[in-house]
């Protein structure tokens, strides 16, 4: 699936961007496809640079995000992980890519609220969101820096994702705008307003 | 599905909570499950009391809600709505169960930025969310008094849900306690903590 070791690509684009992955861990492509999807979406809308994907593989998914991208601009890239929990190890306590650990953050309904934690984290590392599936293996729990709650109610990963990353990137989240993007979709009160750049137009 | 007209409901427990509706258009059972299930559980999670379901019905779905409440506490009540579109014209323009309109709210990646909008939107009167599924007739652009952007990109429902609620709701959102929950979880830096309040006791 990718050229490059991970951590080379994550080093690469490093002082680029944010700096910011998210890892949804045990996928099941004939369960989870349209859950994992969105956090694939709401990962590029919001600000990540990488999604990373363990448990089965899923071109599809990787193809719709290409699309997205193509069509709305961003960079974000999709990497598959073969062997999530090595690297997640590593990424937490030895390398994120440069030689220094990253920091590790584990959305999970059983951690601390996320807006107590989320000032104390800091913010010159390369940051790893673990995104659990349907059985989250315990070691998790340790590597991860924070296990963060999003509320301590069952909701949706999703939800829970959308939130933090809010949380995290401030206005910058959700008012993000992509400068390569080709269809830009303009704020209206009624309708819809999409405006194609290379068309140099509008269409409603 | 159910004994009473939604009107009727919603009026019977007006005053009595937050009277915060969350209407799910178009679903597609075979498509869209676990999505609306995420849908239904945000909604619950961050503090609506009515989650309303139009397309395909889905008795497991609200299952598994009424079983989420049982555990964990609150009271939001499902619904399927038949006819959504005279429910929806009639609560925006004439009646939200007690002779007077109520707000609706339409969340839409071509809409307006929510964070601005939702300063605006009155607060005395019943709230309608409505979350669109593959197609919105396009009366709902018109039924609607606000049609709210979170993020003019393309992402997930769920997000767009999550971050509305959290914005309307505030403090209250996903910090919220169901004071007849038969399960609590308690926040914790590592593993897991659930008080299950019939043994009186914890587990881990």
């Amino acid at each position: 699936m990718s050229r490059y070791p991970l951590e080379e690509r994550w080093g690469r684009r490093r002082m680029q961007d944010s700096n910011f992955g998210v890892l949804r861990l045990g996928y099941r492509k004939g369960r989870d496809p349209r859950i994992t999807t969105h956090l694939a979406l709401v990962s590029r809308a919001l600000g990540a640079s990488h999604f990373m994907l363990a448990g089965d593989t899923d071109d599809d998914l990787f193809s719709n995000v290409a699309s997205v991208n193509e069509r709305f601009g961003g960079d974000m890239m999709c990497e598959y992980l073969d062997r999530p929990m090595p690297w997640l190890r590593r990424f937490s306590q030895n390398d994120a890519g440069d030689g220094a650990p990253g920091v590790v953050v584990h959305l999970t309904m059983y951690g601390e609220p996320y807006k107590h934690v989320i000032t104390r984290i800091r913010r010159d590392r390369p940051v790893g969101v673990v995104v659990g599936g349907a059985k989250v293996p315990s070691d998790v729990f340790q590597y991860a820096h924070y296990n963060v709650a999003v509320g301590n109610q069952p909701h949706s990963e999703v939800a829970a994702l959308a939130l933090f990353m809010e949380a995290w990137f401030g206005e910058s989240g959700t008012e993000r705008h992509f400068p390569n993007a080709r269809l830009e979709i303009q704020p209206s009160a009624r309708g819809k307003t999409v405006v194609d750049h290379e068309r140099d137009g509008e269409s409603e």
